[in-house]
Parts: structure tokens; sequence; C-alpha cells
């Protein structure tokens, strides 16, 4: 089966917008045998396209399955290399490993690995992460910015910020940003992501970002006991949303917001980060790696690093930790 | 051949200090033939091992091959964790793409590479490193610290200073360090560090720290070009040098400053650097990434970043660069 013929067809059906196309057309478009097209046509239907035969017309594309590929994504990207390299799972145990993985083996800047289900997906600090199969965003981003490893911290608030202005964009919800970067909708956690690192000392390899976010679950997709601080686009707002719309929407928004970043510094993204908060004039805990911490969370720096004034005035500076609103 | 009656049979004779040791002894002692024991001590003497055998009496070791091996460097060690996994290679293209490697997949904190000759060396800024057979210290060190990838950069110091201070316990030179990692003897290059992060921003999940020092190489052993800023421990002392003393010696303080920087903090290590230091106080070209700036450099910070003050006043911090004293 050849692969990029597959593709041009379905590329073709996509395009025709109902319109019947004739298989004697393809053949002699694409120099093969009236079979080899009906052959992959079946392919494409294995893939859960629906293909109606119109007599004496032709092929019509009756219905799109709900997946995130890369020939449904790709035709509603606007970017310049962010996702113009997609690497796509039916199914995987993590794109975060997989993403990492083709970065060391020199996967080029801004290559995407996305699935419909993840079978170990994993959050910050090794934990799991539900990705249940066609209901979400599983997805992991390459990008080699030119910068040195202390720049880097700051493309967890980039990729926090991206996120919310694509939901913003593509849905009815307003997301607010809980620092790091926890996207909240009605104060329920929507999203998560993980940002990792390969550097030396001079300079960034590879970030490696990954980005989880519940789209199409009921609220019973998630177990009862995260039903008060897990939620799902749907939930909030009511309406099933076309996840391909909306993860080209935040590829679109992270290639922009990256290159702001690394053409102006954090200033701007601040700014914008700023927009979303709902952590800064809070009271919070603090769990970092080797100390709970309490006070208020009075702003973030350039460097993406929150200012927490504890009760005895003092004021600290938090490169990452576990924020809980208290 | 079962190494590990050979590393038996090898440890044997290198605590016997000249005494004979009696074949049916070690065949009897390890539970196989005499035939099985002469092919054993075939295989050492093929290691570069010179044994010799005296009638009715045993064997005895009469000189000792001038390799970093595990088994040679293992009894000079006193650290708790580093080196104690050590993955010898007679010859390999990078020990730090092999610690890289190896790192991902879950080698233990303190395990080091080491070999005799690197067809790949690689410095900073993916420069090519000579790394001649025998001659040089060639090795990458993984260590798994619990701490924020923020504080990651200054073990690139931390490096530096246990380099300096172990070249002056076993040789007759004095190094002085160029920051932010070059140690130079009598103003010449004698040793490079590479470091190497794998971090999420939360934790750090390995660096890997690349050592290579010029030992016993004479003058002829560098090219031409580099003469006038390149040198070796032994063209500089005029004594050839035992690599293994001085490996297990960059061990012991590398795990020893590693300890007191996670446990401390930056500071005892920065007064440990400056009293190595000559940059400071110097005026300076820094090459980075983006720019070229000249001023003089003023200090170190708590963050292992340099402070320099420009022509104007301005006093910029330089993370990481090429730095030319001028």
């Amino acid at each position: 089966m050849n692969i990029l013929i597959k593709e041009k067809i379905l590329s073709q059906l996509l395009g025709a917008q109902g319109i019947p196309i004739s298989g004697q057309k393809l053949a002699d478009e694409l120099k093969i045998s009236r079979t080899m097209i009906w052959k992959h046509l079946k392919s494409i239907e294995d893939d859960g396209y629906v293909i109606e035969a119109i007599k004496k017309k032709g092929y019509v594309l009756k219905s799109i399955p709900d997946i995130v590929s890369p020939e449904r994504i790709t035709p509603n990207l606007q970017t310049e290399y962010l996702g113009r390299n997609i690497v796509y799972y039916p199914v995987c145990d993590s794109t975060q490993n997989i993403a990492a993985s083709i970065a060391r083996e020199g996967a080029p800047h801004g290559t995407v690995v996305i699935t419909e289900e993840q079978t170990a997906g994993r959050g910050r600090l090794e934990r799991s992460w539900d990705s249940s199969a066609n209901k979400g965003i599983w997805m992991s981003v390459i990008i080699r910015p030119e910068i040195s490893p202390q720049f880097a911290a700051q493309f967890t608030l980039v990729s926090a910020v991206a996120i919310a202005r694509a939901i913003e964009d593509t849905t009815k919800c307003s997301p607010n940003i809980k620092w790091p970067n926890d996207l909240l909708i009605n104060g329920k956690k929507v999203t998560g992501i993980l940002t990792e690192l390969q550097a030396d000392m001079d300079r960034v390899q590879s970030i490696i970002i990954g980005i989880g976010v519940n789209v199409n679950q009921e609220i019973d997709a998630f177990e009862q006991s995260i039903q008060s601080i897990a939620t799902s686009i749907k939930i909030e707002s009511g309406d099933e949303i076309d996840r391909v719309v909306l993860v080209a929407k935040i590829l679109d928004y992270l290639e922009k917001y990256s290159n702001i970043y690394v053409e102006n510094g954090f200033e701007p993204i601040k700014i914008l980060w700023e927009s979303y908060n709902c952590t800064i004039g809070k009271r919070i805990r603090a769990n970092l790696l080797r100390e709970t911490l309490e006070g208020v969370a009075i702003s973030i720096t350039n460097d993406g690093v929150l200012e927490l004034q504890l009760d005895n005035g003092e004021i600290r500076g938090i490169y990452s930790a576990d924020i809980h609103l208290i």
C-alpha cells in the first residue's frame, strides 16, 4: 500500500466538499489501476472514514472519523515549523517518552507526537495522567530554540498562555492559569503541561512540551475522587469540540508565543500570562521538593519565578512547586 | 571465559605484592582446573599485565599496564557512590555519548564511563576534542542530585574545583580556573569540562559531566596551531603521572564537593572556586550565543553567573560564554 497515494486520494475526497469524484479520474490522475484505487478506498474506510459510492458518478466522503491524524490537522495549521512534522499513533504508551526518544535521534524543530490514547500517560513528578481514547488531546511538541538552558523554564509559561488562548478562541470557556502552568476552568483542572529539557550548559538541545487537554470527556470519565478538581471542556461548556481544530490552534499560538519569547524576551509573555492568572494576590501553600511554604503570591519575575511573601515578611522566589490556593 | 574468575585471579595477583601465588592454590580456591587458571592468566596477559611463572612457586605480577580499568581504579577510591559503577572501554567514540545513553536507560547515580581513547571526543559547542590513546583522562560521570534544574549549571563550577584540587594533590602543578570551567596551567589549557543536563521543570533527571584531562602527552601530541594554548600535566611538571591515581582523586573530590553543594548551597564552592580563579578582576572579551561583550569581570554570583562590567558602567550577568583574557 503506497501511503502517499492513499493520502492523495483522501485529500481529494476531503477537498471535494460532497461532490462525487470518479474512480476513473482518480486512476488516471494517479496513474494506477481502478483496482488499486478501490483498495486504497477500502484502507481509508478502515481508518474510520465513511465513503459512499454513487453509481456512474463516483465517491463521496460522508463522514470523517473523530481522530487527530496528521491529514486532518495539517489543513488547519497556520504555522511555519510547528506541527510540520507530525508523528501519529492511534495508541501509544506516552507521547512524551516517544518525543524524548526521537528528539535525541535528531527529530526536527517543531516535530509533534500525537495519539488518541496513552496507556502510560504521565504528568509532573512521575504522576500518572489519565488519557482515555479519543476524548482528549495528548501530544508532545519538540522545539529547539537557540537559547541558553537558563531560559528554558519560561517555556512552561509560554505553553500555558498558548493553550489558554487557543481554548478561549475555539470554545465558550475562559480558562485561568494557576502558577506555573495548570489551566483551570471554573476552578477545575482541564490541562496538564510537562516540560522536559535536554541541554548542555551553553545551549538547549531540545525542549519537549507534553500537553494533555481534557476535551470531550463526560464527568463519569473521571474517577469519583478527582471529580471535584478535574474537568473537561465539554463538561464546562456543554459542547462537543472538534479536537483537531483545537490542536491546530494550540500549535499556532505556541509557535507565535515561542517566537515572541525568543525574540523579545519574557516581558510580553508575562503580560499575557498575568491576564489569565488566578494565583497572584492569593494566599497559597507551595509544596517544594524539600519544604512547604505558605504565604501570599505577590508576582512573577522576568524569569517566570513566583515571588511568595511569607508571613514574616520575607520574600521567597519559587522555581517550581505544587501550588494550592488556600 | 568467566570474567568474575578472571577478576578474582587478577585481584589476588595485585594483592600478593610480589610473593608468588601457586597455580594449584588458585585452582583449589576457585574450584576450577589448572588448565582454566592458565587460560585466565593468558587473558590477563593479553590485557597488558606481565606475569612471571616461577618454577615450583607460582605466579608473580611483574608489571601493570598503563590503563584506567575499573580493577585498577576501584582500590584507589574513597567515595561512597561516585565510580562505584564503572563502565570501561579500551576505545569508544565518546564517553559523553555513551553516558547520555545509559543515563536515559537508568544507569545508577555515580556511574562513570571511562576510556583509553576516544575516536569522536567532543567539547563544548560540538567542538572536537583530541583524546589520544592512554595519555589522558577521558571520562563522563552521571550524577542524579535531587535538585531543581535551575541549580544544575553550578555543577560545571563544582567540577572545575574538584579537578583543580585533585591535580594540585597528585602533581607538582598549580592549576587556575578560567570562568566557567577551563583549567589552565601556566596559562595553557589542560582540562575540558562539558556538562549536560536531562531534566523536567521540577527536577534534574541526570547531570552528565564530561571530563577531559591532558595528562601524559608530550608537546608534539598537540597540533602546531594549538601548542601555544594547550598543554599537559607532563609538559608542565616534567613528570609522568599514574592516571589511575588522578582519576580516583578527581572522583573523591567531585563526590565531596557535589555533596557540599547540594547540602549547603553554592557559597562554600564559590569560595573554593575563587581561590583558583584567574578571571575575576581581569579585562575580558566574552563571546555569547548572540553577541560579543567586552569589559571587566568583577565577580561570580551565587548562581555561578559571571558579572561583567561594560565600559559604559553597565553590569551584565553572563550565564555561559567563551571567555578571552585580553
